[in-house]
């Protein structure tokens, strides 16, 4: 954001009733982002419903390509599918369009942008991918690191909320759980295993070498944002009886030898984190407090056992609704003020 | 076990009132062990109370060291100063003495034995330390790994239930989760912060290394089982919101190559383990499958992106109570037979 003050923009968010789509509404005024106008985009089926924001009564509007081009700033909280289908069309109309799905995320010519780390890579582009959130969320450490340090190899397993499925999958949590304590019978429809006092070793659909697509994002988009073409990564994700913030356990081996104290300089000073390292006081990155928290929380800092002198374990919790998707998208919007 | 019939073993617990202990009356009953008599040892406070056991109605005896002497096999579900204080008395007197507890099992004069791995190494000592439940979990799973490729390296992240902090730990989740749903207050007293749609990313006391002693005791205990005393191995240990079944995500590299057809073919003729590989129709390890199961879960077995045809990502579940306490111990008292 420029030191003058900038020009309100005229906002739309497509998928305004969703888990996502209602955090951007929150996450632009929370931010006191400079909206002209806010526009409300939904199916058909929500069209016509009134919605409280902190921006006063909205009217939700059906979803119309032509209507959104009018907007400046465009941000996309839809599938895939529908992102491929209107997204081009309503960047070429001038907006700036900010993408939740991973329909662009691979593309070449598509910035794949988390702004702590690699703001430089958005260049005047009209069509802006936000990351997974995962992803997001873990480079907002690993950045800093790599800057310091160098990172030579990233091993990830995943502690992920229902959130990451939506609103559907927080409910499918609360009613099931509560289902669950009645002795009442447990079913699941958004999750493929009952996820009460359970957990489920796959988020999203299977490769060919035995990932899955979530943690295959984990590896192409942190290359992607770090800008390190060739960096293995591997993760293991994993889904947790827990609401909407992700933790991650992160195993680094770096390329410079690195102190944990050294890391956690670095982190204190990096944007978007937070340093939760007081293990002794059981001060550490938890779900509990990283709830709503913009900044990502960053603790159990401590040479790897594995990598020496050269490594480092941490543990890394960030909201996924936030920093893993509504935050970020927003944090781009503002590089174009 | 041999093949002819074993004669019948006086059999005492120690700690009977307790998760494990219980898990252990019944693992002798699931397992047919050949019980000529059952001691079940309490505190001075549970004394007189009977319970209902497979075994009939039982009397809980205040414990004192020289009734239980008289047992042929001594189980002990106790804390480590308790084991320490009492342990090698009662074996000195000609009992064989299982320790589930830490207080033993760095001792280089007292087997640690996993059944299926080293049963070797049990020799004929009469003071037997049982290993810590995530360190048994994983072993029967590393043990063939080892066997068949080589262990070079063993990266570790668990999801570990709240069945390790004892019933009281399970009863701690099951009543806040409940406060929690119905929008009371949620408090703490067994672990050091809320559980509920919580994790924790600490088990035990913190070490001057910055990892928790349970975490130190995957590494100290996978070495000592898999004799391999310098195996580089680290854990993040992290407690979730469930009820009695550990999972963890491993990624190991190997000295040979391997495969994952190569390791499931290793694991399937391994003892103690259940191949759970069939990711397409949504076939993995989860608590809700290996709860109340003997055998170790290990599925989502694929080649790692970090360490290429030398290595493996794998994830495991198995029972704590059972696998991770009661089941082995009474696998070490089958080896006496």
């Amino acid at each position: 954001m420029s030191s003058s003050s900038p020009s309100p923009r005229r906002v739309a968010i497509v998928g305004a009733t969703g888990a996502v789509g209602r955090e951007m509404v929150d996450v632009l005024h929370r931010r006191s982002f400079p909206v002209a106008e806010l526009g409300l985009f939904a199916s058909e089926r929500s069209a016509g419903r009134t919605v409280e924001t902190p921006f006063g009564e909205k009217t939700l509007v059906a979803f119309d390509v032509e209507k959104v081009k009018g907007y400046d700033i465009v941000l996309l909280a839809v599938s895939g599918d529908f992102a491929k289908a209107h997204a081009p069309a309503i960047a070429a109309g001038g907006a700036l369009v900010i993408d939740n799905s991973s329909a662009f995320r691979y593309d070449d010519n598509v910035p794949l942008i988390v702004p702590e780390i690699n703001a430089h890579a958005m260049g005047d582009a009209k069509l802006i991918a936000n990351p997974n959130c995962t992803t997001a969320i873990a480079v907002v450490a690993l950045g800093p690191l790599h800057k310091a340090f160098g990172l030579k190899r990233v091993i990830v397993s995943t502690y992920q909320a229902t959130s990451g499925a939506g609103a559907e999958g927080m409910a499918e949590l609360e009613e099931q759980t509560r289902n669950q304590l009645d002795g009442k019978p447990v079913t699941n429809s958004v999750f493929r295993h009952p996820i009460p006092f359970n957990l489920i070793p796959q988020i999203d659909a299977f490769q060919e070498n035995g990932y899955t697509k979530e943690e295959m994002k984990v590896t192409w988009e942190t290359r992607k944002i770090l800008e390190i073409p060739d960096l293995p990564v591997s993760c293991t994700a994993v889904r947790i009886p827990t609401y909407r913030a992700h933790s991650e356990a992160i195993t680094v081996e770096t390329l410079t030898p690195v102190t944990p104290d050294a890391a956690r300089a670095a982190l204190a000073d990096a944007p978007g984190v937070v340093v939760k390292d007081v293990p002794a006081d059981g001060v550490y990155p938890m779900p509990l407090n990283a709830t709503g928290q913009f900044d990502v929380e960053v603790g159990r800092i401590r040479t790897s056992l594995i990598f020496g002198d050269h490594g480092l374990d941490l543990f890394v919790c960030g909201d996924q609704l936030l920093k893993g998707a509504a935050l970020n998208a927003v944090q781009i919007a503002e590089l174009s003020l």
